[in-house]
């Protein structure tokens, strides 16, 4: 078992990582107060981790524990989910002594993660991600949400955990499409933050692809240190740690535009983030072949390195929907290097259009057969 | 104009206290961020401050101001007022660099502090309170919230506004009975934090009930820094803050018990606060003399002493419901003194049901008449 530590004063908290994680008392009791504990998952994820979960929380002391199942998917990031997740709660009536627990992927972590936010004013959650994408990105850091039918993550708030268990266990039974959805944040972390993650990673994702233990652990390992970095330096994303969000801006477009759930989340980062790659090559910033090392670890990795093929216009206007605006200016998060991303808003539109267009009209490349 | 500070840190905010403070563009320049302007209210108070309050703005230099009108109620704190107001926004196009001013009285501040909460994941409000109740309480301290049909304030977030713009000009036209309603928060500020206080309006009530300017802004004032004291030690009602309930817990339970909005907030602490002392008379903690000193201010009031006839269990029921248990035991708060209460959660529930029956089968003294 390896911690990492999430430094934020009174807010701080243990990223726990290691096969069995989800079994371990000791993990969960220093978290539990007097109240109810509710583990708020869904019918995918229940019938295989419930049971296993609720014996720890049992053998750590919980007194009363019981289940919230939200559905399965990215509808679930909703606001009537939300509404049915409170009123189990309070259905339960547990009180401002109780305690979430978020058992599943992304979508659960951030679903319980607000509804820890905002009942009865804010109360205690531990995040229990079970995905590679959960465990690699979402859980870590605080950001909860649902979408909006104008845009994803438009009602939330940052809301740490008080502790997340990343059991590395639950990825060997991973689809291997949610696997590749993961797989593009952790391409995230190498391209935006960690050159040598990056090679790591050309160098291995046929590992990652075999859901070999040792590769899993150490990309879930080295993404919790650099997110809990980041978040560490700018919780509340007043700046460095929207260079997290390389890859979103398109990619929320893509998602929004193609209907919640279509693409997976990580596929449309993926997409997205060549899209960022070409706009950082026009704006002068990077070198084609650092573009091309991240399409070609994309493709490798088996997720979309072309986006849906719509006007430049469809994906400027479902941009302008989301929240990266300041002061009425688009803010885009592009390459310098690999390893070395920076938040740029004054990078011209005719720029934004020809990598928009580059990328949709591009076909596979030689790499995506490898 | 006084100026009360909210000490917090990075989250520290001024009270500004005075007649036609509203209309000073200087208070809001400080505050106001690139974006939009949303501002929240009803369409009673709409028309009679809006104007000012835009024309304020636009002199203080905001770039765009939109309005969102809720209804006018204790009906508008509804998870359905929330999505509205936050469809409002999306629909608007605000960014996370817009910001809200809840103008209005504690109902509005709720909810639109509660929209800023969650917008986003949290943008910038400012409070601008024009009743009583929201000028001397709910604009101060950040609790913001919305109801559920399973009790008050089930939903919601602490988060802090940039500034609270008290206008004590606008407390001239407030109808009797919200003026009323704000008398019983001040009473609870004396009666719970500060002898001074409670004697100075035992002397007092008849200015305050015929609307003298420097009565009120006296009240105003006071109750501010008591509350900015409480909050500034106990941002999240870890311990002291809880005193500020004193009257709350029963009182929730008449609003709930009777339908939010038959009894106005303010005429539900009234009543509660009479139980709770009779709580602490029967608790062996404080004198008979001081809860019939409570009583007789609430009666001069013109406030209701005598709470719903209904059986103590349909009142141990509603409380049961509410927040204020912890680790299944009934917390209250009782009066040691006038002007000191404290928090217990070891008191016997034979005394809680004798502290109701007494004060529901109790008839108006001579002091209602005075």
């Amino acid at each position: 078992m390896e911690t990492v530590r999430v430094a934020l004063g009174a807010r701080s908290y243990p990223i726990h990582i290691g096969p069995g994680a989800i079994d371990s008392a000791e993990l969960y009791r220093p978290h539990l107060s007097r109240g109810k504990v509710a583990i708020v998952t869904n019918p995918v994820v229940g019938p295989r981790y419930l049971g296993r979960v609720k014996a720890a929380l049992m053998r750590a002391g919980a007194v009363e524990t019981f289940d919230v199942l939200a559905e399965d998917g990215e509808q679930a990031k909703s606001w009537a989910s939300l509404e049915k997740v409170i009123d189990a709660l309070l259905g339960a009536r547990m009180g401002r002594d109780g305690m979430i627990v978020a058992l599943g992927g992304g979508v659960i972590g951030d679903l319980a993660g607000f509804a820890a936010a905002v009942y009865q004013r804010g109360i205690g959650y531990l995040q229990v991600p079970t995905t590679l994408l959960a465990q690699v990105d979402s859980s870590v850091g605080g950001k909860t949400a649902v979408n909006h039918a104008r845009g994803k993550n438009m009602v939330g708030a940052f809301h740490q955990p008080r502790a997340v268990i990343a059991d590395t266990g639950t990825l060997a039974s991973l689809p291997p499409r949610e696997l590749r959805a993961g797989l593009a944040e952790v391409i995230k972390h190498g391209f935006a933050l960690d050159a040598e993650l990056a090679a790591w990673l050309e160098a291995n994702i046929a590992r990652l692809l075999a859901q070999d233990a040792g590769a899993l652990a150490h990309v879930v390992r080295r993404s919790c240190e650099l997110k809990a970095q980041v978040v560490a330096a700018d919780e509340l994303e007043a700046g460095h740690r929207a260079l997290l969000n390389f890859g979103h801006t398109f990619g929320h477009a893509i998602e929004a535009g193609a209907g919640y759930g279509k693409w997976l989340h990580g596929e449309a980062v993926a997409a997205g983030m060549v899209i960022a790659a070409n706009l950082s090559v026009r704006a002068g910033l990077l070198q084609a072949g650092d573009a091309a090392r991240l399409r070609g670890v994309v493709e490798r990795a088996g997720l979309p390195a072309v986006p849906p093929a719509w006007p430049a216009d469809r994906y400027l206007e479902l941009m302008a929907a989301d929240k990266k605006v300041a002061g009425g200016r688009m803010r885009y998060v592009v390459l310098e290097a690999v390893g070395r991303a920076v938040l740029r808003n004054d990078l011209r539109e005719v720029d934004v259009r020809a990598a928009i267009d580059a990328a949709t009209k591009a076909s596979p490349t030689a790499a995506a057969s490898l």
